[in-house]
């Protein structure tokens, strides 16, 4: 192929395939990858003898290992079989955001393992280092940070979110740090206007300093001091709990944790974040950053990231500054299905056209919601944004991610300079210097690296592998809302807890007639039990899969009561439970979303359920 | 085999091998865990539809895909092999802690991928989640933990520094939180009481707090108060750098470090230690903890643990008490050499005979210092270690690990109970809530269990693999301390800098009757830049590879001034030219370790070496 048209290749081609129908292709290209690193190894100095002999290949000391090593490796297999989840199946597995990964991936992570490069520096992997390097790009692109922007192969979420508030927290501690060495740069300013200065006014701040500049960093927050001056941390109710541990971490502290109520449809209510930050200005206490989430956890909404700019942008006219964080571990690829094939955010009357060229479905195209398309479009003006290939890029774990806006903001957790000279030509310095991780599997960097070459982050690659779980969550929501069970005369009711935002689908399952939150969050949780291990069994012979959660007055505040009154439930029992339970199903499989997988799927998933509810009313004394 | 007996196991069973001699067994094993996965898929609900049929895959779109992927790869394993380090060499790569890892350990991994269980939790990995258990409890039996002991996989060395330092500060918050929550608990205790509570006091405190366990919780470390007060954190100045990062993070802060001088041997003085500590003991700064380095990132240095808990002792008796973590990342697996088949830690004069018995070398059993042996057998006494598989035991990245020496300790970093019921049984809980890392790939737990079921973590398994590299240290340091080069009527000697610990080696190049530390470092350097890309050019035709550092006196002190003195170089240079340029090599590679294979690399390598010197004479302007 001369020029690559992506929107002409068959994403089916990238996956081993819930049956493995593309197993011998697998199998093909891991022998292929194989002998490759092979040859290298026997041409290294090729005229170097074997350590191991043909000679000492035969002995029975050899041998008695061999076993050693096939009858572990068999135990391994074994317990794997055993004890793994079957998310590799097309249409059983409607529980946690995982599913099988793409194939490129999964070759390019095992070739890896066989160079075990250290992608740390340049001189532990120089090819995935700089592959890392490309990746980090690709990422600060794809949420629109322009030329500024970097980005790394987090672990995974977790790091990313404690590696986003470790360099607010450092950025922030600047202005103290000047004024401790280099006074005369902030001369003038109160300590409300130090508390109170942009990510970029920081940054230039410290670029200020010159040959200081290192005296400077050793006064900010990495000196311990000040951690109590730069304010409070604002995280929607929707967390992630990584962020209860950034807080303590990083010791910017719980006390400083503020949780942002959310809204029936389980974003930020951005009214009651704008008066809460007003509440602690009007006390001059300061806020350090603010946090949306695109992909919650647990519902897969979408805080309006646009107007919290808005509000930043209020304050600012009143001298107030703050970080705003997006945590897209989960929800950050779906950005891929605005952009187009040049790397612009596609205006939103243009992208019906568009979803119709790259062959994404526009019939009933409710997904695509205004505000969410608002809310993506608003991230590239953020200034860090969490994102997790092993999530919604399909790359198995570990590989998360973390993009910023301002590259100088890394540069605050470090001493060192971000380039070092390798053969006179700039090389990424040791990654290590800005990163919690020293070591780092090449591995995690050469599997996202190959996937972002394949399949472009934008709506001809990535963009039309989101589409399919958009559509699949739109259809299955559509089918779970008013779908109804029959047992033992009893009719029982299905209904989607809100509109999906993303591809995660919340629901309940009530007897009809039957108004009793109690009864409901029972029959929910049955349903959870008879579709995981707790009651349904070896994982292996169920039928369906489903992962469940509650939402409860101590985390969500009111944000379910609306949906519960909806049933014909009294809301107030909201509060005498205690919690509402949902079923809980992140639709990433990508088979069952057209017409003819959805058809023969939807009954195979009907029919399970129905056998569940049977299986209940017989063991269980609630139906 | 009924009883495995692991002597009888040949080691170089489990190797791809240098020139990839075991390469076909490879492949075998591969394609029949493939297999074994692939029939997983097929099989869960047997009769369930192919997802990709056999004429979609003949279409114009899908193959358009398959090229589109297998270009990608190709361009992939063309980066790979240009741009990684040929440290899969037998005997030509002298330099970093790396080398060719273990076959079954990167068959696990590679396994796992496929099934991609994320061990954050039983409900998202079963079967890894109970293997890293068993891991953990590895890894905390090998450091003498004996049954309160609990570990995990760690994403690396770093992040188990980090978490090391979190729990160490955590703890040692506690009964200032105790202080605020259950006051009576602490009656008449002085701050300073409060600041010198042994890890295990304040655990116990902790316990005694019960229903209001979490509320305490709630006003430890992690409210983000108190920081201050805990005291200083010392490491030795030979410490990685990620000691600075954690340091950063946990907002202890930078100003709390104290840097450990250490002697001529790399090891920490410790008169100075307990110097150090009776100062700020006089002046009222408690001490949060003490850092003991287990095989330096530069050295392999050894420090004397045992001296460091003796000092310990002395002033737990004048009331002042503080943590001991040990950074054992690299020379962790050292302890393996001492242990017995029953787990035991053996007598010092039973060695020779065990060594005889396990076929281990005992011919100029050099290393075998008491000292090291001693410092071994300390750390069961301590409160925490840092030990990493990828390193020592050659296991792919990302494997770093974490090990304490009572369970209780991980608890402060959550709300959560350690364990959770899943089918009426305890399970371990989403591990998540214990570490940094959120998201876990099952490959590293898988990965390590498999190795540590083969190969026992004592001096059948793992200790005749470390073994062969303190035996290649040993007979390398000799040919290396006084080998003479001639080049044009100038003779150079190298001098190895100090007797190893373990297995790594420092060593410089001296020109006979040149005194100058300048020209010694010149030519030390030179020899590195001819055996690296820097000026070796490609790394794939290079038959010599070391790596390098420098001693400075801003780090180091005098440390090196006594080794400069003994080669006739005046020390107070070492002053001058702000440093020591030195080789440094980790001879980890288990291919060069005994006669046959010795008498094979060292005439190579020393060849190698002249070739270079004959180079540096041709194109520098040092000889």
């Amino acid at each position: 192929m001369e020029k690559k048209d992506y929107k002409d290749m068959d994403l089916s081609a990238y996956f081993i395939g819930p049956k493995g129908e593309n197993a011998d292709l697998f199998k093909e290209l891991t022998e292929k990858l194989i002998n490759e690193h092979v040859g290298y190894r026997q041409n290294f100095n090729s005229d170097d003898e074997n350590s191991i002999s043909e000679s000492e290949k035969i002995t029975p000391e050899f041998n008695n290992a061999v076993v050693n090593m096939k009858e572990t490796l068999s135990e391994l297999s074994r317990k794997m079989r055993g004890g793994s989840i079957p998310w590799t199946t097309a249409g059983r597995y409607l529980a946690q955001m995982d599913n099988e990964t793409l194939m490129p991936a999964i070759l390019a992570y095992n070739f890896a393992i066989l160079w075990n490069g250290n992608g740390v520096a340049w001189a532990g992997s120089p090819a995935s280092t700089l592959m890392e390097e490309e990746v980090g790009q690709d990422l600060a692109k794809l949420n629109g940070y322009k030329k500024n922007g970097w980005g790394y192969v987090a672990t995974d979420g977790s790091i990313a979110n404690v590696s986003a508030l470790w360099m607010a927290r450092n950025v922030a501690s600047i202005p103290f740090a000047v004024k401790e060495v280099c006074p005369e740069l902030v001369e003038g300013k109160s300590e409300w206007e130090l508390q109170n200065m942009s990510v970029k006014e920081c940054l230039d701040l410290l670029d200020k300093t010159g040959d200081k500049k290192n005296d400077v960093k050793s006064r900010s927050a990495r000196s311990g001091q000040n951690l109590q001056k730069l304010g409070k941390w604002l995280v929607p109710s929707t967390m992630h709990y990584s962020w209860q541990k950034a807080l303590d971490i990083t010791g910017v502290g719980e006390d400083n944790l503020i949780v942002l109520p959310v809204d029936d449809h389980y974003r930020v209510d951005t009214d009651k974040l704008e008066s809460i930050i007003q509440e602690n200005v009007d006390k001059h206490i300061p806020i350090l950053g603010v946090v949306a989430v695109v992909g919650s956890t647990e519902e897969g909404a979408v805080d309006h990231v646009d107007k919290f700019l808005k509000i930043r942008d209020k304050f600012r006219k009143q001298g107030v500054d703050f970080v705003v964080h997006v945590d897209a571990a989960y929800g950050g690829y779906g950005r891929t299905v605005y952009i187009d094939e040049n790397g612009e955010f596609m205006p939103y009357d243009q992208l019906e056209d568009a979803f119709k060229k790259y062959g994404i479905f526009t019939e009933n195209n409710q997904f695509l919601k205004k505000d969410v398309y608002n809310a993506y479009k608003a991230i590239g003006e953020t200034d860090s944004v969490t994102i997790d290939p092993h999530k919604m890029g399909y790359v198995p774990y570990d590989a998360g991610g973390l993009a910023i806006a301002d590259t100088r903001m890394k540069d605050t957790l470090t001493y060192y300079a971000p380039y070092a000279f390798q053969e006179g030509v700039a090389v990424p310095a040791s990654i290590g210097q800005f990163t919690l991780e020293g070591s780092k599997a090449a591995g995690s960097a050469a599997a996202v690296w190959t996937v972002n070459r394949m399949i472009p982050l934008n709506i001809s690659g990535y963009g039309r592998l989101v589409a399919r779980t958009l559509f699949a969550a739109r259809r299955f929501a559509d089918l779970f809302d008013g779908q109804k069970f029959e047992v033992k005369g009893k009719t029982i009711v299905s209904h989607v807890v809100y509109e999906p935002d993303y591809n995660m689908i919340d629901w309940v399952y009530k007897e009809e007639g039957n108004n009793s939150l109690k009864s409901m969050n029972d029959l929910t949780q049955a349903l959870f039990e008879y579709t995981s291990s707790s009651k349904g069994g070896d994982l292996y012979n169920l039928d369906l899969l489903t992962s469940d959660s509650n939402f409860s007055p101590e985390t969500y505040g009111d944000a379910p009561v609306k949906f519960i009154e909806s049933l014909g439930i009294d809301g107030s029992e909201y509060h005498t439970e205690g919690k509402m339970e949902i079923l809980r199903a992140s639709m990433m499989s990508p088979w069952i979303y057209d017409d003819k997988s959805f058809d023969y799927w939807a009954p195979r998933i009907t029919k399970a359920i129905q056998g569940k509810f049977e299986l209940i009313s017989e063991h269980e004394n609630i139906l």
